[in-house]
């Protein structure tokens, strides 16, 4: 598609804000379910600017347009919107004013900035009006410009929706209901009203696949304290499903009849609502209740897995390991037994998980980036833009994939031909923080925030950072990315934040030499007790994900005898656990990558 | 003092309550400049309650009567209050609800608190005034009932005002006049309001002896673009320096004319006021100015030592480590000689101080604390309460001094006896802390509560904690305390909490065993360059502090390679540089205490 496709597209979106009497417009990355991964129908910003990277806001104005995002991105931003005429607005670095600052800074007093309600995170259009309204500019939300202009618009994803049923479900739909209800009660909230996908997929062990990755589907839900509403295009399920849903005394109505039931709830009752995963379009039709902001009860509830879930999560990860023998294995045969890509790997590893029990998908598009692409953290390769493995560097691999019995997200880096001095100190370095983190213990309740220094601590020493969190939530057979915690510096912290037992999260330091190589290892790691004294409850990690770790790219004279144990303990454990899953050459390739240094 | 004596003032405190029509009234420990320390007239809950820790709130109504007062000094208010009918609030454990909380929670609409607005923060006004009107609970800040009982009220402090001169000012007068105003300029303020004590003494290059330990007196001052005043009891200063002052452009007018002056700034104009350091008192006279609300300019100002400055106090450690030497060697010698107390101690170290050149005065209580007493970490031996340095254990020692080039605060914990493995271990978690924090490496600009879990983590490692933050701010011949970084990780991260280069800081992990024993080892540390890389520029820690860190206490097992190698390092150092600055048994007792294990 020629780049100069989206300046005509900015072009007419200006005709129709001129029509519409809007001065600016924001497109930002969402849906009505704020997701992370969007359906097509959503993906407006992507359709307008020509950028696909998953984290981006952009703005319109009559003689400007400028596309914001965070770090992971800068690289692969600047090279997607050439020729587009969008400029690239580097969110987080210094100067660089957010979009709302930015048309406080440039618009008239008076003039109107629209934004799509029903798309729009009710927290974010606080933000923004809050200081719009100090520059006397209009935020506008219930316009939806774009869509005047974005023909044919994609449809609504209709998958299938199915059950997560026993013994991999290990609560009821039931258990589900009444926990959440309990909550309900705690903040004396006679309704609650669901809109993000995860939450929603958890509490009625439903599944489905309406978007790339995350096993969820389309729909909204009201709770009550007698009543359960689940709105979902009713083609989606069977009458079998249906009935079930029944006889938990879950009622499924039509999905476009959602908004029009938070509407006609009883006037003055109260409704317990996440503004954070809620939009405006959402909070506008539940005017004539008393709306209680809280976190969504489940956000609580899912994130904490129970011991029958952690057991899966061991045997999941037991069959991904295999799965990454096999892959490793055929990857180390076939250098220079013809043309590998990055491309290809995605492929293989891909294959290797299919053959798997309990598989359904990738839980996000595999990054496969080889030397300079690995420096972009969030590089995807493409059938027109990817590196053939070749030559000497240093191949990141982040993947992950959705089983039945839980989901799953490792990155490792190896070798391909000769790996250089400087590269094994930066990737010994990263590996050193990864076990800094794997190895801590810390009280129960800790902010997940306060821990990102304990894994960032050996790579500021050599002079390096790197611009990504240090670990995310990860759900069961659910989104791979998920809260309330997250073991990132720059999150503001929340109550929601402490680190609790059951919590299984991503242990992944990196460091980036952009033009260069970039280094990430990544393990899930759940959070269990360590020990009760005096002083209260500890915590610790324990590494769930099972994988070598390449030794071929460490300068051993930098690891400490721990950091060493710690290795050799893992590989160690790595080997005992997989060995009986592998055969031939995986079998031989998990012999030698384990062997302790 | 019978301990009856608080319960009957608390009972005329109740009557004069009634006669004001005020159903609750609050005391806060504090005074009009928000000072850490308070002068006498200013310790209306001491002298209410009986408690004299450095923290905390009374609360009496009708029929309770509460101090809240953080985990510091949990054990020791138990022991105060017995006695007094006063219930002690644990501030911060789960459950105990704030003040104003507990008062929303017990009292009826419509009822009325009264607080002292002359010594309130604005900002705890606004979060008590938010509580409680939520209640329908009114709060009255223009009575102070306290006032009413409190015959004879202690009067002002009349200490002399005197000038710190070159070459310990290394900063004219002039200069940080021009860099506050400079600051006031980029706010776009008229005025700029000061009452914080260390503040207005450092802007004019000031010291005074108004309260114990900070060498700051009571003032407030009023910067205009050409003018800058100074409110200040007259007899203070001798006319020379009343001259000097005029000469730079400040007028010195009386104390109690501040706020009037206040009052009548010209309507309209810009004043420049931080809401943490000005009591609602103040915020009320400035109702016809717009005020700009941001933190004073003079504490990140004065935050950033220059080079002179941090060469000076780099000399000043020699001294104050000099005076350790002398006192260590007489504690050792003097063991089974006679009667040690924890108040000999506090007399020994002091005179030890005070034979250095250019000493001023202690720059805080001496903390001598043995056994279980270090379990308390603010403990505070009495002549009526203290315990003889006898049989095993460990002494606690927490001692600095004020110097004319700079401030010390240093904590050494030494053997008495026989030390037990148990000890051994808790003494080398907290020294494990220590050494982690001095390696640290980070970003310049990190938020310094990130720093705190570095120094935690070996702590956390063993099951233990502690219950304050591991380090802050220290002045430069001025404030033992000082904003505004501080390595605390329960502070809610601004950011002024940023890390940046010239900064000193405590570095004070500890360990407390109530009932048994506490240990805390602290030195001070200057925020130095570290590297300047593609990632940015890097800071780390330069250890300012000169004293040996006891290795008898040791559990050499538990040290790797590094932290030992820091020991020793450190060692090395402290004898080279103090080798020269001492005699005779304090020599002796440097050489071997700075020996390499």
């Amino acid at each position: 598609m020629s780049q100069s496709v989206f300046a005509q597209r900015i072009q007419a979106l200006r005709a129709a804000m001129q029509q519409r009497q809007v001065h600016a417009c924001i497109i930002p990355s969402s849906d009505p379910h704020l997701s992370e991964y969007l359906p097509e129908r959503w993906q407006g910003r992507q359709w307008l600017s020509g950028f696909d990277g998953s984290a981006g806001t952009l703005l319109v104005s009559a003689e400007f347009a400028g596309l914001w995002t965070d770090s992971r991105y800068w690289e692969q931003a600047a090279n997607d919107l050439r020729g587009s005429g969008i400029e690239l607005m580097r969110a987080g670095e210094a100067g660089v004013p957010g979009p709302a600052q930015w048309l406080a800074g440039h618009l008239a007093r008076g003039q109107r900035v629209s934004v799509d309600g029903q798309v729009l995170a009710l927290q974010t259009h606080r933000q923004w009006q809050a200081a719009l309204a100090e520059a006397g500019i209009l935020l506008v939300s219930d316009v939806d410009v774009l869509d005047d202009i974005w023909t044919p618009r994609p449809a609504f994803p209709q998958g299938t929706v199915f059950e997560h049923m026993p013994p991999f479900a290990c609560r009821s739909r039931a258990e589900n209901l009444a926990a959440v209800r309990a909550a309900m009660a705690g903040h004396k909230a006679d309704w609650h009203w669901l809109s993000s996908l995860d939450d929603i997929a958890w509490l009625f062990n439903l599944r489905g696949n309406d978007v790339p990755y995350n096993p969820v589907f389309l729909a909204y839900a009201l709770i009550g304290a007698e009543s359960a509403r689940l709105f979902v295009a009713p083609e989606k399920m069977n009458e079998d499903l249906l009935g079930r849903l029944l006889d938990d005394g879950v009622t499924v109505e039509p999905y476009d009849g959602a908004i029009g039931a938070l509407a006609c709830l009883p006037e003055g009752q109260a409704l317990l609502l996440d503004p954070a995963r809620s939009t405006v379009g959402t909070f506008a039709a539940a005017a004539f209740v008393e709306v209680v902001e809280a976190i969504n009860p489940s956000q609580l509830l899912k994130s904490r897995k129970n011991a029958a879930e952690a057991d899966h999560v061991r045997r999941t990860m037991e069959h991904d390991g295999a799965a990454l023998c096999e892959f490793f294995a055929w990857f180390e045969a076939a250098q220079g037994q013809g043309r590998i890509t990055e491309i290809t790997i995605d492929e293989q590893i891909t294959a290797a998980r299919g053959k798997q029990p309990h598989f359904v998908t990738p839980s996000f598009g595999t990054i496969a980036a080889f030397q300079a692409n690995g420096a972009m953290p969030h590089y995807h390769a493409t059938p027109e833009s990817h590196a053939v493995i070749e030559g000497d560097g240093l191949l990141l691999i982040d993947s992950g994939g959705q089983y039945l019995g839980g989901t799953t997200d490792i990155t490792r880096v190896v070798p391909v031909g000769q790996v250089s001095e400087a590269q094994k100190r930066d990737y010994t370095a990263v590996l050193k923080g990864m076990i800094a983190l794997s190895l801590a213990v810390f009280p129960r309740g800790t902010a997940a925030p306060l821990l990102d220094t304990i894994a960032r601590m050996p790579i500021w020493q050599t002079g390096a950072d790197y611009g990504h969190g240090t670990g995310h939530g990860v759900g069961y057979f659910m989104n791979v990315h998920e809260g309330p915690q997250s073991i990132a510096y720059r999150a503001v912290v929340t109550p929601h934040m402490a680190m609790e037992p059951g919590m299984i999260t991503s242990n992944e330091p990196g460091l980036y030499r952009p033009g260069q190589w970039g280094i990430r290892i990544e393990n899930l790691v759940l959070a269990v007790p360590a020990a009760e004294t005096e002083f209260g409850e500890f915590l610790k990690f324990e590494t769930l994900t099972l994988c070598p770790i390449d030794t071929r790219c460490i300068e051993p004279a930098l690891l400490t005898e721990g950091e060493r144990a710690w290795l050799n303990g893992y590989h160690e454990q790595v080997r005992q656990r997989l060995l009986s899953r592998v055969q031939g050459r995986a079998k031989e390739w998990l012999l030698e990558r384990t062997r302790p240094i």
